[in-house]
Order: C-alpha cells, then sequence, then structure tokens
C-alpha cells in the first residue's frame, strides 16, 4: 500500500487542506519534567475560598510566597488563548479548597545547588499536595499551581502529578545598570519574573566606566561622585530591599564590581588610583590594538598602587556586607594593553622586563585572597584565565575558589575552561547576550549613510543578528562536553549590556526570550525521544507569553495572535531547499525567510494528507 | 608651521587627551530649515500666567492644539541632559507673557501637500510671534516653540527667529492592526508622537489576513466574524476618534483595505468570494513558486465572482464616509498566483488563455473607478504596477489618480515607478521597516537550532538586519532621480508590520527611529556644507529622545547617557581599516563593531589635539 499512497501524497503536493485545530491543554512553563494528567483530563472549580496551607512551616520567605500566589491564583482569571477543550470540565467534584504544603528542610539556605525538586498532586478528591524539601523547591511548586489555574471563575486542572527539578542549579540574567540606569522597581520587576519562570540567580553587573551607582557607605565618595545623579543612586535599604525581594522569590542576587577594567567611573572619585581614566577611547591614528579600552569609556585601576587595594577591598568588604550571596562576581574582563600602558609606572614595570599578565597577576593576588576570606566564591568572566594578553594561571586561581563565565566563542570556550577544571558559567555572547542586533552605539559611524543595502550583515551590532528565542532555546551549553567535564557546567545566564538598554526596553528585550533559555536549563530542550522540541514550545510559550503579559511583564509577541489561535498553520514546512526559492524571481521580499528543509514535518504533514483524503474518500488504508 | 605640527600630531596618535564637553544649546527636533538664535543666545523666564493667544482665530482644531500646548509649556518642565551653558539666561527682561499666533486661512483642509509653514519670531522683549498661512502650519510652530522651553521654573529661548516648512509633504507611519491588535489609545498616543515629530500621515493597514478589526455599518459580518473578537474591533465611533485626534494634531488617517491579497479574514463572513482561504501556506512538497500564501494566513478575494464586488464596493464606500482623508489605500501587494490557482473558475479562465494579469485587470477595472468616483486618489503597493506575475499597465491605472507606494529594490523600483509618471510613497524595506531584524515568525523552523554561530546573517528576518537610526536617517528618497522625477516623490513611510509587534513594543519598535526619517523629510539630513549630519543629529536625537519619554513615548535609547553628558567621547574615530582590526587575535568580540574610517573626524580631532597640546607646553601656534 505505500507506494501508492506515497504516490498520492505526492500528487496532492499542490493542494492543501485545512488542519483542523490542535486542541489545547493547560501548560505549564518551564515543562516539568515529569507531567501526568491522564486523560480524560479534568478539571474543577478552585474554591472562591481556595487557600494555601503550609501548617507549622514557619519561614518569612515562603510565607511571603504562599501569601503571593494565594492572591494571584483568586485574582489572575488566565483565559487560554485557545479554549481549553480537551479537558473536561466537572462539576460533579466540590471545588478545591486547600493546597496544603510540606517542607522537610526550613533552613537550607538559597545557595548554588539548593534542593528546588518538588511534588505536586492536585487529586480528583480532596486538597491538593505540595511537597518540597525546600523552602525553594516549594516556591517552584507554588509557581507551577498558579499556572495550573485559569478561568473565570477560576478552573483548576486535577487529577494532576507532578514531580520536578532542574537539570542545571543556575539560572540566571545578568543586568548592566552601568551604562543605563534601572529604578529599583524595575528590578523588582525583573526578579518577580524571573521567579514565574523558575529562574534563581540576579547576577547585578552594578558598576562599570559609565556609572557608579552602588552607594557603599566605606566609600561613598564612589557613588556621590562616579554615579550619573543623586536620583540614579542604589542606597544600601535599595540593596536590602532587592535581596530581600529576591529571597522572597527564590532568587539569589549576585554582585558584580567589575574591576580592574571597566572602572572609569571610579576615577571622579579617586583619579590617583587609575590608568587613562577620562581619554578618548581610541586615540586618532592609532591602532585597534592601541587603543584604550573595549568601547568608549576608558580607566583601569592600577594594580602598581598600594592605594587601589586600599580603596577596593572597603568596596569588596561593603558589597560583601550587603550581598549575603557566597558568590562575589569580581568582573576582570577586557584588560585593555592600552589603557595601562599609559601610566608611566606600568611603562617602567613592562620595560623592565614585566608581562601584562604579571600585572594581572598583582592585582589578583591583592585581591582574591581577600574576597575568599570574606567565604565568598569567586565569579570572574573568562578572560582572567583566557585572554591572548593579559592571563593568570591555576595556581592564582584555584579552581575550588574560583568559577569562570563565558562569553567568547561559544561552546569552545566553555570546553577550555572545564577541562581546566574551573566551574562555568555559560553566557555566550552567540547565544545568550540579549542587547545584540539592534546595531552600534558609536556616534560619527558613517558605516549607517549608504543608499543601496544588500540585506546582510549584522547591521552595525558587533554581536548581532538578534538572538532569537528559538536560537537561545535549542543552544546546549555542554554541547561536546564529557560527562564529567559537564559536571562543572553549572548553568546558564542571559545577558542584557545597557548600551542601548533602559527602562524603556527592559521587558522586552529580556521576555519571553529569557523564558526559552529558562526552560532549557530546568528541563531540557528535547522531548522524550531525544528530538528537540521547538516547534511543540512554539505554543506553549506563545501561551505563556500572554500569561506574563496579564502579570504585568511587557514580554513581546513572537507570533501574530491568528497563528495561536490556528495552531500548526504558521509552521515552516517544505522540502524545497534554499536555492530553488532563492531561483524565483520577484520574491526578493522572502527569499531569505525558508532557509532550511523540514523534511521530518513535511512527512507528518503528508501522512495528515492521506488520512484526510482517506478518511474523505472513504478509503481503508 | 604645518609640518612640524603634522609630525607632533603623528607622534601624539599613541596617547590620549580628554575632550572638554562640547557646549550644549537648546534643540529642536526635527532641526527647522532656518534658524536663527544669535550669539550670545538669551533666555528669560516663561511667566506663570503664559498664555498663547490667536485672535479672531475660530477654528476647533487650532484651539484644541492651542491649548494643549499651553498646558504642554507650563507643565514640562525638561531639564536638559547638558545644561545648556551656552545659554545667556537673563533675568533683566521680563518674563514671556504671550505668544501670539496669526494664520491667514483658516479653511485650508489638511490634504497632501498643504502648506505647512510657518514662522517664529521671540524677541528679547515683547510677545512672541507664529505666523503662518494655515492652521496646519500653526501646529508646527507651536511644536518647535514648546521646544524652545525647558526648566523648572521654565525658561525659553529668546532672540530667536525661525523660518520653516517641509520639504516633503507625506512624512508618514504604516502601522498593521491585523496580525496583532493595538488599542485604541495606542494608536493615539503614536498620532500624538508623530505630530511632536512633525509628522503628518497615520497610515492605517487597518485588514489583512489575519484579522478584520473594522466594524462596517454595511458590511458588519466581516468584523463580528474575521476580527479577533469582541474586545479587539475598531467601531465607527473609535475610527472617528481617531480621525478627529489626528485632526487636532495635523495628521491625516489614511485608511488601507487591503485587497484583493491579504484577504483571508474575509472568509469567515464570505467565503464565497474568496480563493484559498484556510489552507496550509505552503503544502508540503511543494516548491516556493507554488505556494498559497506569502506567508501564514491565505486567501484572496475572487475577481471573477460577482459578488467580491458586491462586498468590497459596500466597504469601499463605508471605509470612505469613516476617514474623510482624500487618499484611499488599496493594496494590491503580494498576489500569490497558487492561492488564485487553486479556484475551479479561475483554473478554466487560465486553462482558456486568461492570464494573472488579466485577473488583477478584471479586478483594478472593478474597483478603481469606483474609488475613484468617491473623490479619492487611490493608493497602491507597487506590486500591482511592478510584480512579475500579475501586474497592470499605466491605462488602466492612469498617474493622474494613481499613487504608488514603494517597498521592494530600494532607490531601483523607486526610479521605475517615477520615470513611468506615477507619484511615489517609498517605503523600503531596507531602510524604513521597523519590524526588521527580530528573526521570523514561523513554527517548527529548524534554522535556529546550532551549536555554533558566526555571528553574521539576518538571524531569520527575510528583511533583516534591523533598520538603525542612522540607516533611516541617512537614506535619500530621491537618490538617483532626475529632478522632475524626484518632484514626483511625494514623501515617505516608515511601517510597523504585526508579525511580532503589539503594544508591548509598539513606542521602542517606531521611537526615537522614526524621529529619524521625520527630521530628514522634513528639513534633510545634510548641513549646510552639503555633508551628511548624522554625527552632529546624534547629541540632538539623543535629547530628543529623552524629551520624547517624559512626555509619555517608550522611546528606545541610542546610546549609554554617558555618551550624552560627555559629547564626542563615544565617537567612532580612527583611520584604520576594518581588516587592521580584524587581524588581532582576541579581538573577537569587538572585530565587527567598527569598521569604517572617519577620516574627516579624526583630522579634527588631531586638531584638537594640537591645540591643546600647545596650549599645555606654552606653545605658540
Amino acid at each position: 500500500m505505500f507506494l501508492p499512497l506515497l504516490i498520492l501524497c505526492l500528487a496532492l503536493s499542490s493542494f492543501s487542506f485545512p488542519i483542523s485545530a490542535v486542541e489545547s491543554t493547560i501548560h505549564v512553563w518551564p515543562k516539568p519534567r515529569s507531567f501526568s494528567w491522564p486523560q480524560p483530563q479534568q478539571a474543577t472549580l478552585l474554591s472562591s475560598t481556595f487557600t494555601i496551607s503550609a501548617p507549622k512551616l514557619n519561614n518569612t520567605h515562603l510565607s511571603s510566597a504562599i501569601k503571593r500566589y494565594q492572591t494571584l491564583v483568586q485574582t489572575e482569571h488566565h483565559v487560554p488563548l485557545l479554549n481549553p477543550t480537551a479537558v473536561n470540565f466537572t462539576t460533579s467534584t466540590p471545588p478545591l479548597q486547600t493546597l496544603l504544603v510540606f517542607v522537610s528542610d526550613l533552613t537550607a539556605p538559597l545557595h548554588h545547588n539548593v534542593n528546588e525538586s518538588y511534588t505536586l498532586t492536585i487529586p480528583t478528591w480532596g486538597p491538593a499536595n505540595l511537597s518540597a524539601q525546600t523552602v525553594w523547591g516549594a516556591m517552584r511548586g507554588l509557581e507551577t499551581f498558579s499556572q495550573l489555574v485559569w478561568g473565570h471563575p477560576s478552573r483548576v486542572a486535577v487529577g494532576v502529578y507532578i514531580w520536578d527539578e532542574p537539570l542545571f542549579g543556575h539560572r540566571g540574567i545578568m543586568l548592566d545598570t552601568s551604562r543605563n540606569y534601572y529604578p529599583v522597581e524595575d528590578i523588582l520587576r525583573t526578579i518577580g519574573a524571573m521567579s514565574e519562570n523558575k529562574m534563581n540567580v540576579f547576577h547585578w553587573h552594578i558598576t562599570d566606566s559609565h556609572s557608579f551607582p552602588l552607594v557603599l557607605p566605606s566609600e561613598p565618595e564612589l557613588a556621590a561622585k562616579g554615579s550619573y545623579g543623586p536620583d540614579m543612586l542604589y542606597t544600601p535599604d535599595d540593596v536590602n530591599k532587592i535581596v530581600q525581594f529576591g529571597l522572597d522569590h527564590g532568587v539569589r542576587v549576585l554582585p558584580e564590581i567589575d574591576s580592574p577594567g571597566h572602572t572609569g567611573s571610579w576615577a571622579e572619585a579617586y583619579p590617583e588610583i587609575m590608568t587613562c581614566a577620562n581619554m578618548f577611547w581610541w586615540p586618532a591614528g592609532s591602532k585597534w590594538a592601541d587603543r584604550l579600552a573595549s568601547e568608549p569609556g576608558t580607566g583601569h585601576l592600577n594594580p602598581l598602587n598600594p592605594k587601589t587595594y586600599q580603596v577596593l577591598k572597603r568596596v569588596i568588604q561593603d558589597v560583601a556586607t550587603l550581598f549575603p550571596e557566597p558568590f562575589y562576581h569580581a568582573g576582570a574582563d577586557e584588560i585593555i594593553p592600552g589603557c595601562w600602558k599609559a601610566d608611566p609606572t606600568i611603562q617602567s614595570f613592562l620595560s623592565n622586563g614585566g608581562t601584562l599578565s604579571q600585572l594581572l597577576e598583582i592585582f589578583v593576588n591583592s585581591t582574591f585572597p581577600y574576597i575568599v576570606s570574606l567565604n565568598r566564591t569567586v565569579v570572574y568572566w573568562e578572560d582572567v584565565f583566557l585572554d591572548a594578553n593579559a592571563n593568570v594561571s591555576t595556581t592564582v586561581l584555584p579552581p575550588e575558589h574560583t568559577i569562570l563565565q563565558t562569553w567568547n566563542n561559544g561552546h569552545e570556550n566553555t570546553k577550555k575552561i572545564v577541562s581546566s577544571g574551573y566551574r562555568v558559567i555559560v553566557s555566550s555572547s552567540d547565544f545568550y547576550y540579549l542587547d545584540c542586533g539592534h546595531g552600534g552605539f558609536l556616534g560619527n559611524d558613517s558605516e549607517y549613510d549608504q543608499q543601496t543595502s544588500d540585506n546582510s550583515g549584522n547591521g552595525g551590532s558587533w554581536c548581532g543578528p538578534f538572538k532569537t528565542w528559538q536560537t537561545i532555546y535549542n543552544y546546549d551549553i555542554t554541547y561536546g562536553l564529557s560527562e564529567e567535564e559537564a559536571n562543572l557546567v553549572l548553568g546558564g545566564e542571559v545577558a542584557l549590556w545597557s548600551e542601548q538598554a533602559d527602562p524603556t526596553v527592559l521587558d522586552t528585550r529580556i521576555w519571553p526570550r529569557t523564558s526559552a533559555m529558562a526552560e532549557t536549563l530546568w528541563s531540557g530542550n528535547r522531548d522524550e525521544t531525544g528530538e528537540k522540541r521547538y516547534a511543540e514550545a512554539t505554543d506553549r510559550l506563545n501561551e505563556w507569553r500572554y500569561r506574563m503579559v496579564r502579570r504585568g511583564i511587557g514580554a513581546e509577541p513572537i507570533q501574530p495572535l491568528w497563528c495561536i489561535r490556528n495552531p500548526g498553520m504558521c509552521n515552516t514546512m517544505n522540502k524545497e531547499t534554499a536555492n530553488v526559492r532563492l531561483s524565483v524571481p520577484g520574491d526578493k521580499a522572502h527569499k531569505d525567510t525558508l532557509k532550511i528543509a523540514v523534511e521530518k514535518e513535511a512527512a507528518i504533514f503528508c501522512s495528515k494528507q492521506r488520512k484526510n483524503r482517506a478518511a474523505k474518500q472513504g478509503l481503508q488504508t
């Protein structure tokens, strides 16, 4: 029978049939590791007096989360974009009255690799149960529960059993608050949204060359003179508010004070500890190798000046006091030789046979042990170990106290780092940099003065093109690693650098693309057969994006609403190659749209066509 | 003296000096054609009882604008990003009490090429004067006046004389409200922002294949069945509100009802007048040329069905009634042969020797004269004339009643259109499409499943990369045309197609990039010497962007605040070529940042260095 049907299918290729709408169900984002809701899927009303109860659980952060979720599930009334027709809504069972929360260890702090597992059972009758080892796992389960509630009056899925825990312990967002300032409320909103995506690390790139917004009790002049102004500061109270908010949401707040590079803003208070501060970043006529900074905004701390360490240690101590988080991010990216070389004492050091790496080693040896003495694990950008001009060895940076964050060269640098024995946080600029693809920010750049465009290139963005949600979703952060090496990958972070970002674009740059990483790091990006599940994820992410918007997060749309209402109809399905399409005259507009053949889906589609056709013609297959 | 200094400058190339901050002044965006504010630039207080007075001018739209601007200038209190130290603030002159408005022709309607000129005089003593031929020119002048006021208490520039009028009569934004819906308030906010940028045409792409949100009294079923839902409609009252708001802001509201393609949403009410409706857009196994739609969402009006015209003419008449605008946009883009060919009657027509162009001609001959009979000039997308498969000739579309809007092939299609005698509106997708560069929206696209990125390509966006504000600013819409041909260029429109846009991204996608086009079409993109002024425009656009944000428009940032506070310091300045930089190992991150040499600025910079150096060393030059 196969050959005739194949011919039939090919013969049908110039026709089409409507695809009947795929029946929707209720989705949870990120998808749980194990989710059981057997057919016929059932739902019941959520009682108007529904409560979340945690008997004898005395934990302020858990109480805060329970209060928050109780309000959310009673008031959200999310309307699914597709009516969940597959769900058998029943009034024969009484409304759900209670979710009981059990936590076995109330004291486990919110540190890296804390247990975040939970089980959630919503029976068809009687109270629902959420069990977790820790407060933090319970918060993940509360979020899952909230996404199983919808409608007005509120309904809740029943007959549900979920077991869940993350694949990776570190699931973060890095936000740069130096190049442009973000008010505290924006940071809190971001942390709240992270929690809803089961993310757990807010990596706060607080300072850089452009502004120093952090008010430090021991070094107040840094912010007083180096911030953008009195209305653009983070006070100790602000920090405490953010840290506590993070704890209430299961999100660690990991501070970064970048040094010795990216410190131009320190020069306003301490010009004497700086090299090359307030210079034009790329002297006229000089080679790129002789620039003074990686981008406009010059200034490095001088590793040969003892006062550097007097100031920096007070900074470190204050930061360690303000932030309870056991990781301390010390930066150390992009040391630009030209900046250090601008200083006379460094010129002497180098002309006497010293090297840039030795300068860096002096700097690290004068700061790293101090940070470790404060019971902190030190996170550095990969540059401190991999930079071609200035790097230090594993003896200077012992792996037991050091984590490296990679951003260059994709999986190659990840491999270099873990094969040297370091733990790694992956934030590849090829996949996880959210700012890319919006052009450059430099002034007087004649690159954009053109009257003919070939629609190629990255449009002036060094890390363009734009990283789509699919690009982020599909990236495997342990790609090419042995199992042993993969165990050193703590997780990943998307990064929003703020040259062209500020509160006006915060939500749309971050969401829902970051939701894509959140799921990949929580439960992976593959289905049960091991195939990438990006196609199936599209509908779920659409639904989740709309739910986030209604929760007050300005996540950007990934498709027209029409695609959501007509599941599968916006798919790419064709066996043709790009060459065929490119050869069609007059189709310039779409010549680049669809580059890759999706043979598998085409086969599935053809199979459906066969069945439809057979059914219509009364044929038996 | 020159040679030694040149050598000195070259010798200095490995050093740098800080550039002293360039003194700022008050900016107007778009820059007026003629702006005189002689040194020493002076300012005085705006009286707390300041009024805008238009004696004997009885015009409801002007009165509305005056009321609006009077409130704005008294309450805005814009704080310039750089203190305008160059301005000589004087309290020796009394506060400005009055702006007197004179209009010579109160009746000129807001049509294409209405006179928008104005003169604004703010003397150092006595009332300011704004004179315009029309109400619409007066509104442009009021906006200019508002941008000359700043601070708390409010100050206003005095000793100012401005003459101004636009280079192009048509300065628009196209917004697609079919693929995703925008509430009325978002449209109003956009029109308000357009007015502040002296733009004058809101091209409303109301309907498409995805939804039909416009409630038409004679054809209510189209929206009742074809919209996204009862909460996503534009009622006649909504339309009237938008049209009146446009008139109050000097912005025409130009409706587009796209047909015969892009009409899939009509099939819900009238399946019988459609071809290929509700089909999968690209049948499995078929060639790109045999697809049924340009993107998901199929359906064309059937030109051979008489009922098509019964429905369409009622639509046209209703739209002409709802929108007073004398231009009517009839669409006619992207006729996809496969969609028409799916219909049996069209198959017969074609197999009997008929052509696709003849089908289109039947359609145009059945609609175009009717639109013209309603005293409308018909705007079509260029496809109706230039499409390879289906196009009509100038005899069918007489140029006196027809305007073509170009979107493909940059200036080449502009040239084709005007050289055929048609007036043209330029919205080149290479320069003016605001949605480009954010990836594609298709589902199950394996293109994004990759573990290694080469940081090239357009990231799945057919019209990528992202169009930067500079790309938009620098484009000359009359490039390559004779003077006679250039006279047929009415102006330009940026376009926001909504596959991946909705209210969450509306402001940031549009602003401030559209401000760039607004200035280029108002007063050009060149300085008095004929050089492109994009470098100088950067500081002004930064300032204008911040003023827009404070006025409630969520325009995205184009630079870190640091760049604005340190004028010139974020410039690109180097004589090196991209090749030199690409050869530097370890600079992958920035290898693509800076591709073009800016020799002129480098020379200026070097000259400043010479002067600084000379001053410091006590040398006489």
